[in-house]
């Protein structure tokens, strides 16, 4: 639990209802962060640049919401989370890959990272592009070996990971957020690009470590949708947080956005609020009645859900 | 053959050695283009300018090369070269977006690519890594989603394409000739990165070809080796070509490659061309003797050798 709330920046959250996710969150970061190690390419392997720029991406001191939460699906549904490490790094690799490039000069152009200097500033724009190129292509490669899943369910997994990133998922939620987010007027235009950039990330999580579990049917939709509305509710606590921060307490450029709209700036701190608000308690409302409610995710959920809250009231 | 005669300006070509892969092309290329169609987005799909830059790295008008070895070497082991048209168009798609991020200022900086302006001085280099991103990802989701193959086979695939992308392959071989490549004094250096800028993707289209087939032996391995002395030799063959090609024969920049050197640059033209035939006679070797010597994927490697050889006698 110490590292989780470290890294939150949020020793003092009081315990989540239903349980604390405590025992689960310190074993499985270890193992997270384990894992990524060894997928992480040697320092010296040639060509070195490439390798260190990769290494750098992917080991930076990220919180690894998204494998969390992988793995936490996996465990509420039954089923060894163990089993869900490798999807759960794939799905870090993605995201690792995703910042890198949204944070290129052609993109939005940032300076700061999870605390330190954005991959690009070290390694030059060229050999970050082709870093980020080779997280995202492991990723797929990694679940297409991963042995201890059955073959049915690795490929439906490389399924859904290529849904949560293509035309449908992050790069075009990148895309409108650089190209058409400007003139977003309404709540919905700016939840269509959260939805993208943001909680298709998140939907694969939950619809792959409920997968992991062996689910196929109408559940594994409700999970989707669990993880949808989680991201979309963590995107605007985000951005609720985001606007009165600062780059030493966010460790990210902050308020560089420009003219962009976001839901505050349209409907008003208080009302983005509870837009968020309701976005949890559809996901809460997704898990079956009866069925595991004292799991660490489901006290995961309000663990983190109270932790972006702190950030928005320290800055009231 | 029309077709692949004039998209090679090589109408005069002489009739290939064992058989001409004539019909086998007119058809196939037919079916590639038809499913790289259908797997771009519509152009109104939003966002509607990533779309569109995804559908002008995919559908420009490119040899297919890749693609129809791919369904050649499938029909050299006897079986329906249909039954490879997915990972074919799957591996165009990696292509397409590998020579989309090769052309960015940040990399090569290219102007003209397939005789027309490369993506990024149409949509503008954010749009284009993004829309490289797209493609290569749905490379990985339509392979995973091909059910007219067995699970495992597509496993197979989505883990050779995921090597041959990799920090063993292209994004490995750009960055080396970005970054170490003037360093280079030695064949051996040089073609280490040919190996992976272009052998690696060649390897990749045999192997995977062969996978579909149902090969899993060491013949599996012949047919990796069989690609990747291909490639070999069509790099080196195309760089001698370049050596005295000017832009509009060539269709791309030519010449911009500074003070690189070239297995030309450090052998001289005369053997360099020899390292280049040699391999395509290992490459022609990996054949197992008796089987199927007559079918087009034998006639089309000596096919497409002449074409580029002849290439390189008009600059002479």
């Amino acid at each position: 639990m110490r590292q989780i709330a470290e890294r939150l920046e949020d020793s003092t959250a009081r315990p989540a209802k239903g349980g604390t996710p405590d025992e689960f969150i310190d074993v499985f970061l270890g193992r997270i962060e384990d894992r990524l190690g060894e997928f992480a390419p040697s320092e010296s392997r040639l060509p070195e640049r490439l390798s260190k720029s990769v290494r750098y991406s992917l080991l930076s001191p990220g919180k690894r919401t998204r494998a969390l939460l992988t793995l936490l699906t996996t465990h509420y549904w039954d089923a060894d989370p163990e089993h869900a490490i490798v999807p759960a790094c794939a799905i870090e690799m993605v995201h690792a890959a995703s910042l890198a490039l949204d944070d290129l000069p052609v993109m939005d152009d940032a300076s700061l990272r999870r605390g330190r200097p954005t991959s690009h500033r070290i390694f030059g724009d060229d050999t970050v592009i082709l870093s980020a190129v080779a997280l995202m292509n492991d990723a797929f490669g990694h679940v297409a070996r991963c042995d201890a899943l059955p073959e049915r369910s690795r490929l439906d997994i490389v399924d859904y990971l290529s849904c949560a990133i293509g035309l449908d998922g992050l790069v075009a939620g990148q895309e409108m957020d650089l190209h058409t987010a400007t003139q977003a007027s309404l709540p919905e235009e700016v939840e269509l690009i959260h939805a993208r950039k943001t909680g298709a990330l998140f939907a694969a999580c939950t619809k792959i470590g409920a997968r992991v579990a062996g689910l196929t049917d109408s559940r594994l939709d409700d999970m989707d949708e669990f993880g949808m509305c989680l991201g979309l509710a963590f995107q605007t606590y985000d951005d609720l947080a985001d606007v009165h921060s600062d780059e030493e307490t966010a460790g990210k450029d902050v308020n560089n956005d420009g003219n962009k709209p976001t839901l505050v700036s349209i409907l008003g701190p208080e009302e983005a609020e509870r837009v968020a608000d309701r976005h949890i308690e559809r996901a809460l409302g997704m898990f079956n009645p009866g069925h595991n409610e004292g799991a660490p995710l489901v006290a995961f959920v309000h663990y983190l859900t109270d932790a972006l809250k702190k950030r928005i009231d320290v800055k009231r």
